[in-house]
């Protein structure tokens, strides 16, 4: 277990381009755990409003990585992972939470769930398109669910 | 088979506000493959100067959603998918070429390779970064490898 | 949800050639889970003596299968799935406990985690080949992790 | 590169006693892929009558991990793998044919597909169950195909 805390792992975020672009922020990050969060912006949706598989593809690599660095530390890459979508993902903010499922000296496997919460925030007629509009106002749903491997990086030279 | 074009198909791509905001752009589409090309620009980067890991799962995504599309039609929505990260990218233009390995009535199979071309465009420095620089100026370097399927979209109320 | 019971789901399992094979047995089935064990028999092994990663694929693929049948109906077939190995199993018995995620009309998305249990029933010098000898005597110990996609069955023209 | 031949796989696979079991057998170990084969005993089947996708799933898996072994070497061990069934496979045999994608120091990422072959050697019954009787007699396919990534084995201690 490492002692990185989360400002350290907000800070890595910063340090990511794309994280910036896309407006990721790390909400949790120990003992095996990771959270990433996203607000859905408008120009992060699909053709049909709805926030790009890309998108949730993305929190999922990033808090599957954040995960397995609160065990193995800093100098992590993500090797791969599998990922389900659910249902999709209209308002409010996404929420990836990761979490250690194994670890060892080389590599941890994590999963992930991705949630939508604070959604049905867009207007009435948005809301009743979804089968689950009875979960309401501010509930947390399940959108997609990853599983990942992550490894200690090797030296620069092995890719 | 349909008989959607690569115009319809950069269509539908336009019409995904994220897939402008990344820079994605179709350049084939037919017979049970699509092509889905990204410049790797500065803001797509992770902390080590790499195009983004989220990226390259967004350019599977897509492209094996459209390589579906080819044969399922355009009401199509991506199951999953699982990636495996071979090698970063640094330079160029990520190129996501997918391929339907098995389409019946109801979802379709899909592989995608993801390229990294013409890159050792940057530094003499950061060329002398990778294990592969042999390989050398202008070539395609598998960067990682994708396997999904793809739905048939269902009336709006079953997500 | 199905009314189907636990006899039902056995039922089926010897129907199953294969599963009666390696002596597979369902220990619970109902409301969106089922475990399905098998005895870690001489015969089941890999050359180094532990359970064949094979058959821990196996476990998983019946397990998630079954799983989703509580929700979905007897009527299904599984899509694929990911299975991760996190360490390797010697003796007792295998336990693959999966459980439905997400259950659509069409789909249902499970996940699964195969235990070792009432291990460590070998020689001591067996025992001392694990890293994990102090969780000891009797113990769960996660072995794999899976993550799947079960369908409704199909007309039989459609595979 | 390593210098084993096919007689020491199948020696390696004829240690397995899973494989044994089950009957498989390596037809192909060389220069980044291996090919494994199995014919479909009655004992190994579904209860639908045709080969249990447990079965499909264990072939992936070692198919996956030899033909990684013909480039990292006997010592290694599957850290995981995503299969998609495309196709049922009733009679004849199963042939695993499964190819490295990339291999570095540490790992190698591999496909493979899984065909049935000679098949529609049952009755015309049979046959005509199938939706893709027309490839007939003799002819290979397509079954299920998968992903997976292979790692050198680490000292015994690490699981």
């Amino acid at each position: 277990m490492t002692d990185l805390g989360i400002d350290f792992a907000q800070k890595v975020l910063d340090e990511q381009p794309f994280s910036r672009l896309l407006g990721a922020r790390i909400t949790a990050f120990a003992d095996g755990a990771a959270t990433l969060e996203v607000d859905i912006r408008d120009d992060l949706r699909q053709q049909f409003g709805y926030a790009h598989g890309g998108l949730l593809a993305y929190a999922a690599d990033n808090a599957l990585t954040f995960a397995a660095g609160t065990v193995l530390g800093p100098a992590v890459l993500t090797g791969g992972f599998s990922v389900q979508y659910l249902r999709p993902a209209r308002d409010g903010t996404l929420r990836a939470e990761a979490y250690v499922v194994h670890a060892g000296r080389r590599q941890a496997v994590c999963r992930c769930d991705i949630y939508v919460v604070g959604k049905h925030t867009g207007s009435a007629a948005d809301t009743a398109d979804t089968a689950d509009a009875a979960e309401g106002e501010g509930g947390a749903e399940l959108c997609a669910v990853a599983q990942g491997t992550i490894l200690t990086a090797p030296p620069r030279t092995d890719a």
